[in-house]
């Protein structure tokens, strides 16, 4: 780590998927001085989400990858600035009312307004094998990962609309793909339940939870499930693993000054997408206990959040530095 | 009018701006028969802006008119049906829980769940001079009607972001432009207030208010202005008169149902879009008490509300046809 003074700036954004990179280009818009940290790439989710076809404006729907190109190129071109590939490790708030943030780059910065907009994660099953073979047959993204399975038998799990979705991706590379989920039946869009279900590559296992991912121990050949009506188990024979059970908020930074108890980890904001009792802080996007997690919800979130960020350092008195 | 048989759907969408486009394409991808009302064209206040640059994934800027295309077709393309040119001019919920709608096409619907998506209108001065000259050189959209001032001199009246943009717009057709408004400074964001001041053919005319547009009885001729720190007067010699202060929720459906009285009309919503008190009734999108009103949140709050709709009506009983 290198000693590096402090940098001073007026509104730091946490995480930059769409609700931040939006919230990027309303700050910088608004002409204050804006800094959208990202640990990964641009582009949250969606930069590793093969399709979109519901944000509004495509309609011949776009590629994840390309539409956080495009969000990223107008954050920036109204002088956000973004630092890629830098986590935030520590937020606090200072006695004067700016906040601290501490990176792993070993900087400090100063903000005077602090959007929070570090997204969600995939959830793991959390069952024998699955850490084993991660990388090895195991994976979260099919955007990622079809590519290897051309030709062969992939299973994915889950029953929502990433879950279908991806399973349909991955019919594209895959001869076979089970999909297996839980219920006897989905919580997904209609429109992607009718298409799986048209789709002759798919074969469900419904009303199935999977116990166990087995190998021979250099990678995946099978899932073993059991039926939860009838305990019954089978193994199905597969080479690839796709895991699309849920997300979990990333909310570590928060953990200490907000109550996320009641919302599943997820941090409650209110109109407005501020965090109550904290003066300066602002959240949006899958973080948040918002309704709906879509890219374009996240988005009109993230404009909110800076919209009242800035309503706030327009009245704000001089902070420390 | 001709007589015609009731039609029932699952969701009737009011107003095809962004919201109302955005709720379409969510109910239609939902698979639930949905049918967006439109008394005009589509694409609300944005059919009518020249250039949007705050939408993200459009790093370039789009014109209001093309992103307005592109997300009706967006919204038609997966089986949304948009009754265009047509005003629904009653909503009522009748006793088993449906909604029935009129237009002035002379059609009854029934619908099991609505959002309203009607959006909001410009406000008028209401002085002197004003009606008598709509349309003679009083107008209330650049994009319209700025080719009409080619080389002559337009005053704008507002201090927001709208009067603002379509001040810097028509110094693309005026040989000079005054910007009238009330107060000595501008609420608009600070990149706005940066060009207009930056602009030479602007000429800013601050702390002053309109009292009265006066013509030669077929056409504009000027704008009399007071000054509200020394209360004086003047004429300024212009051709035409643009008024951009502000917007009125279309609310008028909704007087009977819900109270607006402490959201200066606008609808108050939840989280979730909904209507509180009325099971199956949401609003989206400027018309709501949503704090910021712009095309992102719009269109995110119209998807939040398709979403809760469509679990709205996941969960309904046989309604009323």
């Amino acid at each position: 780590m290198t000693e590096a003074a402090t940098k001073t700036i007026d509104l730091a954004i946490i995480g930059g998927g769409p609700a931040g990179l939006t919230a990027g280009l309303y700050g910088s818009r608004g002409m204050v001085s804006t800094v959208v940290f990202e640990r990964q790439q641009t582009g949250g989710q969606i930069a590793t989400t093969e399709w979109v076809e519901n944000y509004p404006a495509f309609p011949e729907g776009i590629s994840g990858s390309k539409l956080s190109g495009l969000m990223t190129a107008q954050t920036e071109m109204y002088g956000a600035s973004i630092e890629l590939f830098v986590t935030v490790t520590s937020l606090t708030r200072l006695d004067c009312g700016s906040f601290e943030l501490q990176t792993d780059a070993g900087d400090t910065w100063h903000a005077r307004a602090v959007i929070v907009a570090a997204g969600a994660v995939p959830s793991k099953l959390g069952i024998p094998g699955e850490e084993e073979y991660t990388g090895r047959g195991v994976s979260w993204c099919a955007t990622c990962d079809a590519g290897f399975f051309k030709e062969r038998t992939v299973v994915a799990i889950g029953g929502g609309d990433s879950a279908l979705e991806e399973a349909l991706f991955l019919t594209k590379f895959a001869s076979k793909v089970y999909l297996v989920h839980r219920r006897d039946e989905f919580r997904a869009t209609p429109i992607a339940v009718e298409r799986v279900k048209q789709n002759e590559k798919i074969e469900l296992v419904l009303s199935a939870i999977p116990l166990e991912i087995v190998g021979d121990g250099d990678k995946v050949t099978g899932l073993v499930v059991q039926n939860v009506k009838d305990d019954s188990c089978q193994t199905l024979e597969v080479d690839g693993v796709f895991e699309f059970v849920g997300v979990n908020p990333v909310n570590e930074l928060l953990a200490e000054l907000v109550d996320t108890s009641a919302t599943r980890g997820h941090i409650p904001v209110d109109k407005e997408c501020k965090v109550a009792g904290i003066p300066g802080l602002f959240a949006a996007g899958d973080l948040t206990d918002s309704s709906l997690k879509q890219v374009i919800s996240a988005a009109g979130s993230g404009a909110t959040a800076a919209f009242a960020a800035l309503k706030y350092l327009d009245d704000l008195p001089d902070l420390c530095d």
